[in-house]
């Protein structure tokens, strides 16, 4: 019996690329540049996952994040060659729009709706900070947002998934791990918990061509969070 | 500024005295005891207190919670000479009473008025599970549950303040922590925290003598809750 749900949250639950490309639009126009909002806003997404799992050292520390988003940025601003065409105070103040990403319009009704019967959770990289601000922003009303141990780094995602478990106190199999990526499912099936997926399209942009069908047959496959939480409702009544 | 507020909880946001007394009759009534359930809900929380602080070594993990709650109990019915008087099944299910703690009538509406224009989170020991069901059960609407580090029981109550407002990515003065009970608020003050104090006078029952005044002129003094976020809410638009 399922009592906890975990999600991506990147992808899955809020629409990074929207968010960035929207704020990197109006920094380009106030900046008077005519520069490729989504090719920069990929690059960034690309480069903080990296920064993000590299920077495992200190998991919970929300000024050193901040600092990993900031220099992922400036990276991705070179390679796309606009080093030096942002002043300072923008490139300072564009690492913030990860905090005020918006959600799908199926994310907050849905994690509402199972709110009722579950724990729900982010299953983050210890970005807790971060998870925080975004919840506030976006209306995620996750009942915890559950720091990674700094150890967890280490670990294999198997393990660092019974350990998430272990920390509500619960079993593996009492937990859903959520994504839109398929790749998210390996490790938390491998771990023991149930698995949900649903395709998010549009994540990439309208080229996208990962992740539009699940890749196994996973314990729930949706059409999206709203509809796991419909299926997830039926389940826990019968 | 202050963007984030920590709480202690037991106490200060439930009536942990209540619903333990509440429970335990319960119990009793049941097994056809006669023995005294507000001593021994006294003498549990005082054991729990005690464990819950000496058993740092895994203060992320729900099952190592559950199993100190337990051996608290024993400990406690066989100080006020009850030991083996209740059934082996009613001693594993009544640690479950801590998950069900009633809220103070001030708590969950002064909590959501609070949540409006801060991050609020329980300053709990790293006793996550627990912190998220209580939440659960009682309404208690957190923006985040914030796991205390492994390494964090080690260190001085002080440091540990400083390590919450970096999990968040603030710096201390940018938190306020809020407790009734004065001794919680000399390590936030020397960690740099601001500090509010309101008296819960029916914590311990009615023959009650310890903190029912501020000992020190607090940042904030208020009468409960609900009047902090009255006083809070006045504070941000000045």
């Amino acid at each position: 019996m399922i009592k906890a749900i975990l999600f991506d949250v990147f992808g899955t639950v809020v629409d990074w690329r929207s968010g960035l490309v929207h704020g990197l639009e109006r920094t380009f126009a106030r900046a008077g540049l005519d520069a490729d909002a989504p090719t920069l806003a990929d690059a960034w997404h690309e480069q903080c996952l990296d920064s993000l799992r590299a920077d495992g050292s200190s998991p919970v520390d929300g000024h050193a994040l901040d600092a990993s988003l900031a220099r992922a940025l400036s990276a991705s601003l070179a390679k796309i060659g606009l080093d030096g065409q942002l002043t300072d105070s923008d490139t300072a103040a564009l690492p913030q729009l990860w905090r005020k990403l918006p959600p799908w319009p199926d994310s907050v009704p849905g994690l509402k709706a199972l709110k009722r019967e579950y724990v729900i959770a982010p299953r983050n990289n210890g970005a807790v900070a971060l998870m925080t601000w975004l919840a506030k922003h976006a209306g995620l009303p996750w009942d915890v947002i559950l720091a990674s141990e700094p150890a967890a780094p280490q670990k294999d995602p198997a393990s660092a998934h019974v350990s998430f478990a272990a920390a509500l106190g619960l079993a593996p199999d009492e937990v859903m791990m959520v994504s839109a990526h398929n790749r998210d499912l390996y490790p938390a099936r491998e771990a023991g918990l149930k698995t949900a997926f649903f395709a998010r399209p549009g994540e990439h942009g309208p080229a996208q061509t990962s992740d539009l069908e699940p890749s196994e047959p996973w314990d729930v496959v949706a059409f999206d969070l709203l509809d796991l939480a419909r299926q997830m409702e039926s389940a826990a009544r019968y």
